[in-house]
């Protein structure tokens, strides 16, 4: 495909839509033509777009006629329902949801990591989980120095990775807490304030991020397995996962203690660190200089600090990775997957 | 001491201080006499106690005399400076600061771990870090019936930690952003609004907690296996730990992944923790419930919920535990030392 190419954003009015907008504009992406695909009751908003408007079109079957690149970010069942059309119509798929992700036939790419898998699509490419993305950015060029054999990690997950009500939900409770003259010792809300979320997000930590399995971790948890096994071409990855939920708007934070097979010390994962693409090394703790939520929050990279060899591996790291949820966690690793074919 | 007891608090307007007062009363504490001390600005106030008033004194070295116990958490240098006029004057310390945790003949005390210790005592016993016991009051429990080797953990901390100053720090910043109209996406607050911590704590997760080692770990992750030995006699525990501190206002939430020497299921962590003291098991995730910060924000018990096989060891178990910092984490802890003399 070396013409400029006609692409749909489907679920165009979300949060992650908004931001494949953005990065569409920031990226000078070879764009022909943008349509922009919702529900129904969005149908007819016009949204700007390089200087002027684009109007929403109501998602149908019929869709996808033209298209050559269909990003998809409306949830798993809108995927299922609509991506068949799309490829039938001759689009290719990247889709944001977790349908696809495990499915043989459909690559799961990040691009740092694994770009050449786009190569294998018969139609669909599944952009991974955020907080596996994010991770990934930080552990794939380290697995590829020492050999990772597993990680234990807890994530600081910010709401904009549940979507435009969740981000609302945390805005509305911090802002009603504020406004009342309540103190810090009376921070709880009333029920008719939870409304997203199975509990209040705003002053609380959420040990709770997608379903439960059986097993009693989360599927959010064992993302980082399953995705990364994949991503990475690793079948024996163990990976031991907490997600929890923050009171941040809009990037995750990963702690992660990694253990390798090959000798690694902290000064040769700097350098490693140092050169990956799409990560910044920010890791100066006498400067006080680590990755924040609120730093990488609207940047394309993600960054890694608190590098330091891990205290109870024999041989391992412990490092914070930190990324923005709806970039790299989302829109930008979409587009860039686009960008690929 | 049948008697009962002439209590000091040292660093009585504190936020630790007014909970330890809060604990005597809640307790029903053995009190003959209640002598309130803090810095010369404090001196006069009158706080309120039992229905009547304190009035609070300026610490001196002539503080201590008909003393029995003295509470102290008013950090770790006047702890350093005024325990030695404490005990000389006949007082047994219990002091809620760093200061004198790791000497060898200071016993360091959980109640509910290893309240025999405190036989031991030469005049002072220490009150140990708040994630270090909230997280003993589970991992305690396991490693009696089950031997725990190592653990990885990752800790979500209130702000309630760090003093009072901090708790304002949060409520502040908190209502700044919500009085002016600006959306989710705009949260980053001036400088003039960051005093306390280097960086915004409003939505924000901050990978900082008390001062970096050489290793590059902070003083405060490794109290987990450097207080985790002393408290448990287990010199060979390893503990690899991640603290952060989150946008909470009372009570801190760790993840845990921990590693056995003898085989352990869910099944059977659970009959251990259902019958731990001072630990409620809340792991009913069908239902919603597991242990949350605002939860146990204002109670003396702390708990226990995510009771995972830990997929990443061979023989683990991951959990989330959750405990009031001013609490089980300070005021309650020490208040239990003192009912133990």
């Amino acid at each position: 495909m070396s013409k400029n190419l006609h692409v749909a954003i489907v679920g165009a009015t979300g949060a992650v839509g908004i931001e494949m907008m953005r990065t569409l504009e920031k990226r000078k992406f070879p764009l022909g033509k943008l349509t922009l695909l919702a529900s129904a009751r969005s149908a007819g908003k016009r949204l700007p777009f390089l200087g002027g408007e684009v109007e929403v079109q109501e998602l149908t079957e019929h869709s996808f006629k033209g298209i050559d690149v269909a990003l998809f970010s409306a949830g798993g069942s809108i995927s299922k329902n609509f991506a068949p059309f799309a490829t039938q119509a001759g689009a290719v798929v990247v889709d944001n949801s977790s349908a696809f992700r495990m499915d043989a036939d459909v690559p799961l790419v990040v691009p740092e990591v694994n770009g050449a898998d786009v190569q294998g699509n018969r139609g669909i490419i599944a952009n991974p989980n955020c907080t596996t993305a994010i991770t990934l950015m930080a552990l794939w060029p380290l697995h590829q120095a020492f050999g990772v054999t597993r990680v234990f990690a807890s994530s600081y997950q910010a709401v904009s990775g549940t979507g435009a009500q969740a981000i609302e939900e945390l805005e509305k409770q911090t802002r009603e807490w504020a406004k009342s003259e309540r103190k810090w010792d009376d921070v709880r809300l009333g029920g008719e304030h939870v409304r997203v979320y199975p509990h209040q997000i705003a002053f609380n930590a959420l040990p709770h991020v997608d379903s439960f399995l059986e097993s009693g971790y989360t599927k959010e948890e064992m993302k980082m397995e399953n995705e990364g096994r994949k991503i990475m071409h690793h079948p024996s990855f163990r990976a031991s996962v907490t997600c929890v939920r923050v009171p941040v708007f809009r990037a995750h934070s990963v702690a992660v203690s990694a253990e390798f097979a090959k000798p690694v010390t902290v000064a040769a994962a700097r350098e490693v660190l140092g050169r990956a693409p799409g990560l910044d090394l920010v890791d100066d703790p006498t400067l006080k200089k680590y990755p924040l939520a609120l730093d990488v929050a609207g940047k394309d990279h993600c960054a890694v600090g608190r590098i330091r060899q891990d205290c109870a591996f024999d041989n391992g790291l412990s490092f914070w990775v930190a990324g923005d949820q709806l970039l790299k966690g989302a829109a930008l690793n979409a587009v860039q997957i686009a960008e690929l074919l």
